[in-house]
Order: C-alpha cells, then structure tokens, then sequence
C-alpha cells in the first residue's frame, strides 16, 4: 500500500539482496523509521518488542530471520535451534509457527549448502502468499459492504467498526480485515471506520489510523469503551476485525478487547465478521478460551504510553496512579457463537468446523 | 476518607468560612492540589473541565456555587440565572440538575436577606447528606462481598471489578461503588480490585488506583479491554459500577464502557450492581437509551493524554496519528436486563419500577 504516493510491503529484502527492511511500528506514527535487520536476534528482538506485529507480518518476518540465520551456519542443528527459539517469540499467533514450520519443512531435507539460498526463496514465497491472500480477503469481504451500502440511501456514508491494527502494517500488504475497506473505497463506496484506539498498545490511533489516513479513507478514532454505544445508537454497519489464530470450531484469538465488541454487537444485531488467512487457523485446537495461550505482556504497557509531546519529542509518561500495579493479558478469546462468518482467501465461511471444512477440505 | 492518615472530604468550606475548597482532580495523581473557588463561574469552570468529576460529587459542588453566587446578589432573577447556568454544566448526572432543584425549593421562598445563609446550611446538608448515603450504600454492598468470600475457600481473594471512578473522590465521602469495597477491606475480608483503566480520561487508573492504593486496598489496573477476558477465566466474582442516572425502568447512565462489561458480565454469570444514590434516579425517563442525553466531550480527550515524564514533569501526549479525527461520547446507557441489582441507601433492590417503588416509594 502507498504512504505518501509510494508503495511499500512492510517487509522486504534490502537492495544488498541479503538484509531485511521493516518498519520500527513502536515509532510509528510520529516517524517513519526503516530498521534494517541483520541476524535472528534482532528479528527475534524486533518480534518480541513489537517492532513489527500483526499475526500475517510476524510470520513473514520470522521466515526472513530462518534465511538470515542460516547465512552464518547452514547445519540442521542450526536450522532446528533458530527454529525454536523464533517459534517463541510470541506465543499467541499461530502463523508464526505456521511460517517456522513451512520453513522446517522446505529447507530440512536440503542440502546445507542450498539451504541460504532456499530460505530465502521460501520467505519471499511466505511473503508473497500473504499478500495475495490479503488482496483475496479483500476481494471476499468486499461484497459486505456493498451489502451494507445497498441497504441504505445512495451515497450514504457505510460505517465499519474495527479493533487492533489488521491493516497492511499488520501484513505483508493490503491488510486482512482492512483489505475489504481499501478495496470498498478505492471502488467509490462512501465507507467509514470507527477505529477502536486499542489500549494499552494504540495500534488502532497509531497504525490503522495512520494506515487510514494516508491513503485517504475516511475514519475517526473512538476510545475502545465506545463501540457498544455506537452500535446501541445504529452507527455501525458492520464490525470486521482480524486474527491471531482461528480454532477448528470457530473461536477467534484476538487482540484484547475483541470479545467484548463481539458481545455489542451480537446485543445489537450487527454482523461481526473476522478477516483470517489460512495461515491463522488451528485444526489442532477446538475450545479456544480453554486451549489458547494467552500472552501476558507487562504490565507497564498499561501504566505507561508512548507520545509525542508539544516540542514534537516522543516521550513516554505514566498514567497510573505511582504504584498501582497492571495486569496486561494481550489477547482474548471470542467464542464461535458470536461471530457472524469468516472472511479467507478462498471466500466467507461460518465460524464453524462445518464452515472451515468447507472452504479447507485438506485440513478435515 | 483518608491521604497519608489525614482525613478528607472532596469539597469542604475553607477556613475561612465561605470559599469552597476542592482537590483540583485533574492534577491527581500526580498533585494533590486544592483549589479554592471564590465564584460561580470558577464553579462552573471546575465542573466543565473536570476538576471535580463524579455526579455526587458534582451535585454538591454545584449547591456551593449557588451560594457563592449570592453573596454578591441574592435576588431571583440572580438565583434563577445562576441555576440554569450551573445545571448547564454536565448534560447527563442527573444528580447535578437535583441538588440545583433542591437549592431553588430551599431558597426561592427566602427573603433575599436569608438566601447566603440558607444556601450555605443547604449546600452543606446536600454535602452531609451525600457522605450519609454513600457511608449506606457501603453497608448494603457488604453483604454481596460477605457472600462471595463466602463461597471460596478461607483466606481465598475476592475479586471485584469496577470501571470509572465511584470512590470518595467521586462523591462527598466514602464513594458509591467503592464503599463496599472499603467497608470489606476495612471488616478483614481479602478483596482485591480490577481497575478500568477508563479511557479516555483515566479516571480508574489515576483515581480509583490512587484512592485504592492510598487506602491500602490490592489492586490491578486493567486496559478497559481486559474485563471479558478476565471474566471468561474466572477471575472476577462482582462487578461494582457507579452511575450518573438510573431510569424508572432501572436502565443504568455510567462512563462509557460500562455497557461492555455489563454484556461482558452477563455472558459469563458474573453479577453485576449499580451503586446509586438516591439523587441519582430519574423517574421521569423510562428508555434510558433513547431518553437520555450523552455528553460528547473534545476529541482531544481521546488523541492526547496527561501523564507524568521521567523528570517527573506532568506533560500532555499526543497518541493517535496526526489528522486523524476522534469521537467521545462519554457515557453510556446498560439496560436494565443487564443489571443484577441496585445498591441504594436503602438497600438493594431489582434494576426495575417494582424494584426501585418498593424502596422508594414517595416516587412512584
């Protein structure tokens, strides 16, 4: 997607054909900052620190760290160690084990002295299959919107409710549940996002509103406790948000906070949909609030913040009372029940083993 | 209540026997500063902009200004014109529009030369009155904890959530769904808080947690995000609330986000209470939703933030992306079928007509 008339990925190789370009997100969107990534600990750090995020990206960007490890020493023992330790960095999205495992199994059998070369092939092949699985989801989710556009008057503006940053950023490009509202708008529907701030972390205000801004879509930024009284007063359309993992029953991993608009608008009666790459489903997990690990960051990402301050500085302050202590569980768990469908690269579904297995008949 | 072993009131007459004193709670917690207010515009100013929050508290303040407007001209005209201003201040506590109509019956009948004094003696009885019914409201409260620890093990922690500020700084005293909580600390029983952060003003982070803390009750800061989660694993037995209006159908006015843990509460068994005082209920409205009016406060509210920088300077941040606009609606409305019951001062009764005529009946 384009910033400032120019497209980007938000990952990709350097022009020395080795190194890889990211974007600092934790800097994101008072500066527009390219890291330049040279080992598996910077990737691992830059996981880990949430340099980059969004379940799509993070497994792309773990593939890459396999590809730069392997520079170093191609043996299986170093294959299989790199592995494991970026399989950890984050332990709530399952694409980044999905992307370690495609690597396992794409440069296990290789000799060493091809593994470089495969690795990086693979990753750019991972890459490359999350973008046009997100222009996909695009193209699916799309029809929704018309939908939603259909049932009101002509030019009335449609009103899409989102949480979390699922956005290009979030991917490798065009987003997951923001790849229908690009493709809505670049088609002339007048739509709308209320975009959930999504605390403690501000991906919404920071990433989706800046994603959103600067290509144009109109959008205004909403405290994450407001969505259940814009949709008691009929302002949401719809809600899409996206995913870090889907279970085989339907549950959807999400950022913290989904599960509660999920409620709203189950209360009133507006369709809840969740963008998700195939790359985000679990068949190996059913009863998603028993069975998913949810990842428990620090507590000071909720007493403390990231902003810029009047003389354009980035500071970070406390808002917490000097003390109090923060518990800061990073996703939730939204039960199959509340979830209208599934948006995939190979169209909608219900949140169901019935609805997956059809659109993934392999995954039975 | 008690800072540092000293005991407060939120809004006391100064030494000097008529200016009014209140802790500025925009500085909090991070100063404790108390201001002094001479007139009823710098009253006005305080309640615009949040110095003093909390629609107990909100209403008594309000009463003072009335009589420090007096003092300078204690005709109707002036008496009514001050009123209407006041009442003007905050569009949905109710208490405020209660304690201005609680003055006019007091005062309108006095001759001018009566009006200082009665104001005063009436804006202390609103005040004194408060204290009483939050100091009730802790002992109808009790029970529900006594009960919850109840049923745990001895010694096991109970767990209260609760969103907003409704502690002492919201009220005269004691504070409304914080007084069963201190009274709970207080008899011994181990109860621990969840506190909302509530974005986007942070009155749980900054107040809740400094009253909490400063009272030595345990407790966590939580994003608003985290509740549903929270609930979902077991780890809330109560929700407690505040409100700034209950209808005669028992619908429940609080701080935005209110209505997503209600849901949030419903969906997994957990009960959830209204702490209201009297001064709270609105028999006129019956439709909470569509009757009552929802503040929208500055957008800015929600795109920057207050908090303190490492060299312990309090600095306003910017947090969404720049030129991105944002919506804050600041209450919001939980349907009484969401409600487990009301906590008044008269005891605890169903959130609907038959529950709220059967305590009080004198306005049916």
């Amino acid at each position: 997607m384009k910033i400032e008339g120019k497209h980007y990925r938000s990952v990709w190789v350097d022009e020395d054909g080795w190194s890889v370009r990211i974007f600092d997100q934790t800097r994101l969107p008072w500066a527009l900052e390219i890291l330049r990534l040279t080992d598996e600990e910077q990737v691992a750090h830059a996981i880990r620190s949430m340099q980059v995020r969004g379940a799509p990206l993070i497994g792309a960007v773990a593939a890459y760290g396999v590809a730069l490890a392997l520079r170093e020493d191609a043996s299986t023992e170093r294959l299989e160690t790199v592995c494991a330790m970026l399989a950890e960095t984050r332990p709530t999205a399952i694409n980044l084990r999905w992307a370690i495992e495609r690597m396992l199994a794409a440069l296990r059998n290789q000799p060493p002295a091809r593994r470089v070369a495969a690795a990086y092939a693979e990753a750019k092949a991972i890459a490359d299959d999350d973008a046009e699985t997100c222009r996909r989801i695009g193209e699916h989710g799309l029809p929704l919107i018309e939908q939603a556009a259909a049932r009101k008057a002509a030019g009335e503006v449609v009103n899409v409710l989102t949480h979390c940053n699922a956005g290009w950023l979030a991917t490798v490009d065009y987003g997951t549940a923001l790849s229908p509202i690009y493709q809505a708008h670049d088609a002339g529907i007048p739509v709308h996002v209320w975009v959930d701030e999504t605390r403690p972390r501000n991906q919404g205000a920071a990433l989706t509103a800046f994603e959103l801004g600067r290509h144009g879509v109109p959008h205004t930024v909403v405290a994450d406790n407001a969505g259940g009284h814009l949709m008691q007063h009929g302002q949401v359309d719809l809600v899409i948000v996206g995913t870090d993992r889907v279970t085989r029953t339907g549950d959807v991993a999400n950022k913290i906070g989904t599960y509660l608009k999920a409620l709203a608008a189950r209360d009133n009666g507006v369709p809840f949909w969740v963008a998700m790459p195939h790359s985000t489903l679990d068949m190996r997990v059913r009863d998603g609030i028993a069975e998913i690990p949810i990842e428990e960051r620090a507590g000071e990402e909720v007493t403390e913040l990231t902003g810029r301050n009047e003389a354009g500085e980035i500071v970070r302050v406390r808002v917490a009372a000097e003390g109090s202590p923060a518990a800061n569980p990073a996703f939730d768990v939204t039960p199959a029940r509340l979830v209208t469908g599934l948006i995939t690269e190979r169209g909608r579904c219900d949140a169901s083993e019935a609805g997956l297995l059809s659109l993934y008949p392999e995954k039975g």
